[in-house]
């Protein structure tokens, strides 16, 4: 799975970027909301004391470590920077389904200086999607909005609270319409009439441009922003459909709770787990961090590829646990080393060989295979192979014997039926 | 580099284990020696109260996670099990060259239960040998020595502090043989005929099996565990002439600190960067966990990735920091359906590509490739590609035009003259 996403990434001109697990804690409680998540580090023969050390913690995700590096390499980077980063992250969270405190992360993302061209937004979720095609788990939607829709729209019915709204609206899936209404119309103070509108324009979802904006424009609110919104959120559509349709699809109530993105923003689903909540997301923000007068905007998109795999295993035929297409047996401890020999040959041909631990009965030696799922058994007196699970016997010759194709490296098949094709 | 050794480890009927980074403070500690240097975790919020909370720290190596995994997991596993692991590992010692905090380990072990064949203490350091072949950084060797080998020739010396006696001869590169030798009489009480005959020992080294067994016999001494001792050295000695020859020397001052191994160890040096000291090291353990009655004996080696990696990138030509090998340019941003349209087709044929990040004059363009060394830039609209490196252009098309094998990936060139062949 990870190789696959790799491919994808470096296929689109991605960098590999992997940062340190460790970051200062001061780095690591510029975002604040997630703080207090964060492990820190002491080392145990100095826990008693504050030493002079830096104070460390681990990562919590993979934004902060690479605004990080941008800061300290702005100067040796080529602009657009894109990258991707694929590694572990910890949360001090109460562990459950789909939450974990140890887990792995995929991001992408593009960083420009000072400006970012806006086609890379339409890039990104386009690239993601083609790396969620490759893994072959079934079908993903990722679901996107712009906050200039939504802020422009806002604005264009008086709402003054504009990142309040958008908390709420956030809320939709796990509260409902009436609970969103009320936090709105309590909390945020706008009236009936412009909770009620804020909720119209979350109820919009579509693939189609046309379909999409003609909807949104019937609610009868316009700004400039929003025009520019719709405008962005419209070529999202159309390059989408002719690309990769049916991988994209706008849902006006993505709000991402987070208060930086300031454009398109993604959220993505695996179709028929919706339960799982979010496999990832991400959007565009006008400030990864700023060195003197530069700024970094950028856009970016994550999975969460554990979360995404816990599903997913749950589900699966996982393949045998080693890569061993044969076993060469041992007829006695003597002739140990003409069946290493054997083995050699194979695996200098790319089929993975092992070689039995004990010179036991051929049976026992037989069943050493089967226990590990390995398919073929090699008998080296006569040379010949075995297909243990049909029992067929052939005669062959290490340096030309070609093993089937489906049997050359384990696969894990995602159980039909309980995952959609 | 990863790729390569774990290509190797699973050519070779290696299981891929991957475990959580965070361990027990209790099971880390069972290792001594090391515990200082764990870095221990805390949950920010909760940093002045030693909560019920488990106590948690950082693995500082991967044998002490691979213990806990096989208590865990004894009853699923199918032994003599054989496992690789390439994680990241965590120590807080002083950074120095060759010294990190956090760095990347990559071990292969066996282990059996109860019992484990001698023959695997021969076939480890040779698997490895193969997977240091394959990453073509030079000439790299295999030290090994057998632990029955010294304690059953200072057995034949009556020596009695045999554990002593080894730990001061693994001085021997750091204080010379005159600083060994005081330490053994001063320290060690052996008399200086003593010191002397296990100098004799230390100094003896060869690849040829025949010889170091002379060399050895020839000192006149004869125990029982030594002559066990000198027939698995001479077995290990005699399978890797056979096999691979130049990869594993018998260098009998190699002793290794830690006291658990029983058997063969291991140390491996860079050939023309001893000063890096030893990039890895292993051997033979009786017991690596117990459950109940039974025990795991194994054998491991490992490689410091990290350190080996720092090393060779110090006098590398590095490649491009991306895999792109085509930058499609842009002709004006209506036509970047276009260009992405082409990029599109490469990338289906394995080809990596970008498309440019504005429709910039065409001399702009091809600047930014030239920035990140992409070697070739297309131009849409006549379909030409341009090797901007010898200036070359031609028409091609995009489902059919092959990049030259040779700029299809980035590859890291370890400098000639540097690097010894």
């Amino acid at each position: 799975m990870l190789d696959s996403l790799r491919r994808t990434f470096e296929l689109h001109g991605f960098s590999p970027l992997e940062t340190r697990a460790v970051e200062k804690l001061e780095t690591l409680a510029k975002k604040g909301e997630t703080s207090k998540e964060v492990y820190a580090l002491s080392r145990i023969h100095d826990v008693k004391s504050d030493s002079s050390d830096a104070q460390l913690g681990l990562h919590f995700d993979l934004t902060v470590p690479f605004a990080r590096f941008v800061v300290e390499n702005s100067g040796h980077l080529v602009f657009p920077f894109k990258r991707y980063q694929i590694q572990k992250v910890w949360r001090g969270e109460r562990p459950q389904e789909g939450r974990f405190r140890e887990f792995v992360q995929a991001d992408i993302d593009v960083v420009g200086q000072d400006t970012l061209p806006f086609h890379y937004e339409v890039d990104l979720p386009l690239v993601m999607a083609e790396a969620l095609d490759s893994l072959d788990i079934g079908q993903t939607i990722i679901q996107v909005n712009n906050r200039k829709v939504c802020e422009g729209f806002y604005e264009g019915l008086q709402i003054a609270d504009v990142a309040g709204t958008l908390r709420a609206v956030d809320k939709l899936d796990k509260i409902g319409e009436e609970g969103v209404a009320r936090i709105l119309v309590d909390d945020g103070g706008l009236s009936a009439q412009q909770a009620e509108a804020a909720l119209d324009l979350a109820r919009i979802s579509g693939e189609d441009a046309k379909d999409v904006l003609e909807q949104v424009r019937a609610l009868g609110v316009s700004t400039e922003l929003l025009e520019v919104g719709l405008s962005e959120l419209g070529d999202l559509l159309t390059e989408a459909q002719a690309t990769r349709p049916g991988a994209i699809r706008a849902v006006l109530k993505i709000a991402r709770g987070l208060d930086y993105y300031t454009g398109s923003v993604y959220e993505t689903l695996l179709v028929g787990h919706e339960d799982l909540g979010s496999i990832g997301g991400g959007g565009r923000y006008d400030s990864l961090a700023t060195v003197g007068k530069r700024s970094f905007p950028g856009v970016g998109i994550s999975i969460g590829v554990t979360r995404l795999l816990s599903r997913l295993l749950a589900s699966a035929e996982v393949g045998r646990p080693v890569a061993t297409v044969v076993l060469v047996a041992v007829a006695s401890e003597s002739e140990r080393h003409a069946s290493n020999e054997i083995a050699a040959q194979l695996r200098a041909r790319g089929i993975a060989a092992d070689v039995a631990p004990t010179a036991a009965k051929f049976g026992k030696q037989i069943r050493h295979a089967d226990r590990l799922g390995i398919p073929f058994v090699w008998f080296p007196g006569d040379n010949q192979v075995k297909d243990i699970r049909s029992g067929e016997q052939v005669e062959a010759d290490p340096r030309t014997w070609q093993a089937p194709d489906k049997d050359l490296y384990p696969v894990a098949r995602w159980r039909q039926g309980d995952m959609p094709s």
